[in-house]
């Protein structure tokens, strides 16, 4: 017999559900149900704009201004399809946890301010984005606590120009592609970044990351919450993942955050998915 | 509470885990258990020629005869993979559904051979080599039935040189990415397509393609097994498919064949995933 709890993972910006492959084959055979859905315009469903299909890249040039085929999809979308997914398993007689990666964070304060405590048993933010209400994760990554970052400096275009956040990550540039690998895996060795930068895709919506979210102590902050700190991370560095703790206790403080730390990079799921697997399951067992 | 029968799937050459990825989900929501490894040398474990980051790729030259870095992978490496996940899930008390796409369906036969009835409760072949005993893929790929296939004409590098069966899914060619789609997703739409070639890896090994693989009517033989026909692969051709049905037949005629057709190309798990569960779920209610 199964666990009445199942996970259903959010993954983050340039991801698809494939990124949790592993630590959703190990649950599985712990007997955990789970569902990891690519986000519209993700993963099977990312698209790629003309340019990224010459090569060597027009840079400078249409590589670097192209419109992004994914600018239109918004944080609804991403909302409406893991509202949709919970209901899918709630209607099983389940319990349901989320876990959110980086951009995923913001997913899960929007789904968990919509449907509150019990229907989501658990938020788990994965070294994820848990913005205060009414903020957003272009304001967190305007902190000084995101000053040293490596994010931002690898993107080729003007987010607000091509609607997306892109990122080359079949670079021909030696120097860029070190600089990839440091900001999200500096703990995953050469050859096998390669297999990851595979799947990665160029493009990431722009407008989730400005969108204003609400959320309220009595809907979102009823939801017990976990958060997962990754202490070597260069994406989303670990002082604005305290930061965001802090605020977020002291916005329901009758319910702290639950923090568990992994000596990681953004990437724990490439590098570590069993540790990160232990981490989901101890974070469950108290609630 | 989940069903006692567990799927645990197999993909084919140059694909990965991910492909089951719609399929997966959607079984979830039905509460079965699911597991899909990346085999060794595929998905995240891809390993790509030094080669095939020049862009444009030197051709003629490098890329058609780099030795590939994963020409050292064998059957042998796949179906101790299979074999460990089969266990793991047995272990929990379940029933193991083995599910195999085109190259995986050489695994079925072997660890269906290796492990037998009833550990193996259906092995379920999705277009998939079924070779008879002490065959190969090589073999069936050589047959009449196999004559209009449209992979063997796409092949980059010669296997026997470079140890791998070489695809480049990112050409910049337009005629040779028309002819790839043509090959293994003629029901997808380009855009779709697109997203779907970028987490296809170049070089898939080439060694378990020409392993010989023993079947007896005992033990592979008394497996309940299903073949779920795809009529317009232009991959593995249904001639060919029928074929190795009918000869399987002919070996375990107190055993046949359950069939299934899905008026499918090659990868019904991109272009008709529900269509596709229903066919696995309808199958495992006979057994």
């Amino acid at each position: 017999m199964s666990h009445e709890t199942a996970f259903i993972f959010v993954h983050g910006a340039w991801h698809g559900a494939w990124c949790y492959k592993k630590v959703v084959n190990i649950l599985a055979t712990q007997d955990y149900l789970t569902i990891a859905h690519d986000l519209p315009g993700h993963g099977l469903s990312a698209k790629f704009p003309v340019s990224y299909f010459q090569r060597p890249l027009k840079e400078p040039g249409e590589f670097n201004t192209e419109r992004s085929p994914v600018a239109a999809v918004t944080l609804d979308d991403y909302v409406e399809q893991v509202v949709n997914t919970v209901h899918q398993v709630t209607d099983q007689g389940k319990k349901v946890v989320l876990v959110g990666h980086s951009l995923g964070g913001i997913v899960l304060n929007a789904v968990g301010e919509k449907l509150g405590s019990p229907e989501i048993a658990r938020l788990i933010y994965l070294t994820a984005f848990m913005p205060p209400n009414n903020s957003s994760i272009t304001e967190i990554l305007a902190r000084e606590s995101q000053a040293d970052q490596k994010v931002v400096p690898l993107l080729k275009a003007d987010p607000a120009q091509v609607g997306a956040l892109r990122i080359d990550w079949n670079s021909l540039d030696p120097a860029y592609l070190t600089l990839v690998k440091e900001a999200f895996c500096g703990d995953i060795n050469a050859t096998d970044f390669q297999a990851i930068a595979n799947f990665l895709t160029p493009d990431t919506p722009a407008q989730p990351f400005a969108t204003l979210v609400q959320v309220s102590p009595q809907k979102w902050g009823s939801i017990p919450r976990t958060y997962i700190k990754c202490t070597e991370d260069w994406a989303l560095r670990p002082t604005a993942q305290a930061e965001m703790i802090a605020n977020a206790d002291a916005f329901t403080p009758e319910n702290p955050t639950q923090v568990i730390s992994l000596t990681s990079s953004h990437s724990p799921f490439f590098s570590q998915p069993e540790n990160l697997v232990n981490a989901l399951i101890s974070s469950i067992n108290g609630s």
